[in-house]
């Protein structure tokens, strides 16, 4: 069943209501069935070429009370329209986010500034866990600088509601009483549809598809949150719920489906957030991720400076580096610092399309000028001290 | 003669005089002449390797009055605080800086903070001659809305001075009354040492050197703005004057002088800078580099935001992407735009590293939030309407 596009049915007065539904894909026939959702009358429609674009499914936890009223999970335009009449409609006090991901952070940093008191639980020992441990913790920092009570190692059990309505929050530690909950407890492709019809599905449930975005079933092709992706680094096949891959894959299948020829390589993990002033961004592997492959690795972490430290606003950057042992091969990076830190990621970023070694990017002719970087950039500068250690 | 360096003799307080002066290098007997400059003595000291790091001297013409005060060229720590000096002890008003490069431009700025009135005269038909002209357009309107007075297609015929101070600027057509004279002129390695010695000089009299940054002459190394780069777009010998490319000269250099093995394998033309809120960046060859290269080219233009359309200080970005016709090589980009357009050049540099086709560019897993970026990079949007093009 898609449903979860229904819930973007109304976009602050503007109609966006779902009207039909696919309930059933018949690859064989190759035609799909079909109700109106008003009127509840069901059709089969044929097609040439079909392209599944289901998206993804936030992690919802069936706990004692997680039905209850103000337990929002943030991951449509209309759940999070939801919780923002809420948040105006209720003078929520206390907050609690449980899950220390992008959502989670993000949440966390918009309630803190709607003047409410958050508490973040997270059952992993850092914040992050697409970043390294001492990277996370650097997260950790900055969202108790920014005013967030942080537990870590602390799983969520369960919820104590009244009236139907959530009155706190029950971990394996304490229990936090709370006005509202924020769960960002991550993903997993929405498939059941796919998986139904007989299509292959691949890591952690999201439908195979090769270089073009063809399934599996001759016609059928899927691109988004549902689909599977390609990791560069690891060259294994992957799979990541961010728009940025979405918006590609769509765009390759597009082209496919439009009778062209595209491909989409694959990813090398990249993201970005901001925690308050805080920047955070990571692309490639990890050193868990790196551990379970078997690659052996050197990483270097350095702290520079994002502009000149002379120019006004210069603010601290931390940056790591991994590179495979041996060859140099960079792995991946990580980047926690003040203005200016995030975007830098892309230099990693392309350095791993282009399978660069630490030593090929010691030479990169990056730009320098004191309001933007120090002559040499910090992210070179992680590389060079990488480079050492191989 | 290294006379330059001596300019640093005093740093606010601080003694960086320069005691000695090298003359003369007498390659075939290892041996250099030194002058000890207070007592006027002359030695002869013997080397085993030599590395010359001469840099570079700012072009200053030989026109009527150009010998006069209050007219500063800007290229040493000691220019620039005499500069200071100068703007501190007298009441400048009027200011004229001559060059429209990025120290002209960074002189307009400052000059304008410091309540002076500006005027920028430039021989050439725009600003920034390393931008094309449609970009160098958007370099100078910025100009103009921080508050300088633009005259471009205008040369310096000379000065009219008073008791020896300047008080005007002439040029072919029109006379400036000022109070203050900045010359911008760009520079020329400082290589008549070298050149004296017969050590080989290359492009615009720079000293020849290979990968290593080896001279011509067995035990003799150069680096920094009086040696040749390579560029590695046009692959052709090069020359360019930034700290940055000195900095990695350097370290390469140092690292081989020192029994170690390093090599610098070139630049793109990487350079930002800034214009009141507006950032320009460059990197890889322009359109006048490809037609002397006799290269053809396509290139895209577009407009985009530096984060999400939505977000709080979104701003513009100008972005031109420039692509071998036919192969779709990556030859080069310039942006011009608000907080956070400059460093997306590193994209584009680290790309033409990698000699990536602008098809390849357009699957790059470049960081994407509200705050940095749109969904697709602007970098990559020019990319794709590039690649339309071929």
């Amino acid at each position: 069943m898609i449903r979860s596009a229904e819930r973007f049915r109304e976009k602050e007065g503007i109609d966006v209501r779902i009207r039909h539904e696919v309930e059933e894909i018949d690859a064989a026939g190759a035609r799909v069935r079909v109700r109106q959702l008003e009127s509840g009358s069901v059709s089969w429609e044929s097609y040439d070429k079909l392209l599944i674009a289901t998206g993804a499914l936030p992690i919802c936890p069936e706990l004692p009370g997680s039905d209850a009223v103000r337990i929002c999970g943030i991951n449509t335009l209309q759940s999070g329209l939801e919780l923002r009449r809420l948040l105006d409609a209720e003078a929520a006090k206390t907050g609690v986010v449980v899950g220390g991901g992008y959502i989670g952070l993000e949440m966390a940093e918009a309630l803190v500034r709607r003047g409410i008191e958050v508490t973040l639980v997270d059952r992993s020992p850092q914040l992050m866990g697409t970043l390294d441990e001492e990277m996370g913790e650097l997260v950790s920092r900055a969202m108790r600088d920014f005013g967030v009570t942080v537990h870590l190692k602390e799983s969520l059990t369960g919820f104590e509601t009244r009236e139907g309505k959530v009155v706190g929050v029950v971990t394996d530690k304490r229990s936090l009483p709370v006005d509202i909950v924020i769960l960002g407890l991550g993903v997993r492709p929405n498939t059941a549809l796919a998986a139904a019809a007989g299509i292959p599905l691949g890591v952690k449930g999201a439908i195979r598809v090769n270089e073009r975005m063809q399934t599996g079933v001759a016609g059928i092709w899927a691109a988004g949150d549902c689909a599977e992706s390609f990791h560069l680094v690891s060259r294994r096949p992957f799979y990541i719920a961010l728009g940025t891959v979405a918006n590609r894959q769509g765009r390759v299948a597009g082209i496919n489906l439009g009778g062209g020829y595209a491909t989409f390589p694959g990813v090398t993990g990249t993201a970005v957030t901001k925690v308050g002033q805080v920047e955070v961004a990571r692309t490639g592997l990890q050193e868990k991720e790196l551990r379970a492959l078997g690659i052996e690795w050197v990483s270097a972490v350095i702290k520079s400076r994002t502009r000149a430290g002379y120019f006004p606003g210069s603010g601290e950057i931390t940056v790591k580096v991994l590179a495979e042992k041996g060859s140099g091969r960079l792995l991946g990076g990580q980047i926690v610092g003040m203005e200016g830190s995030a975007k830098r990621i892309d230099t990693l970023a392309t350095a791993l399309h282009a399978d660069f070694t630490v030593a090929e990017m010691i030479n990169l002719d990056l730009g320098y000028a004191p309001p933007f970087s120090p002559v040499w950039d910090p992210v070179v500068i992680a590389a060079r001290e990488a480079e050492k250690l191989l």
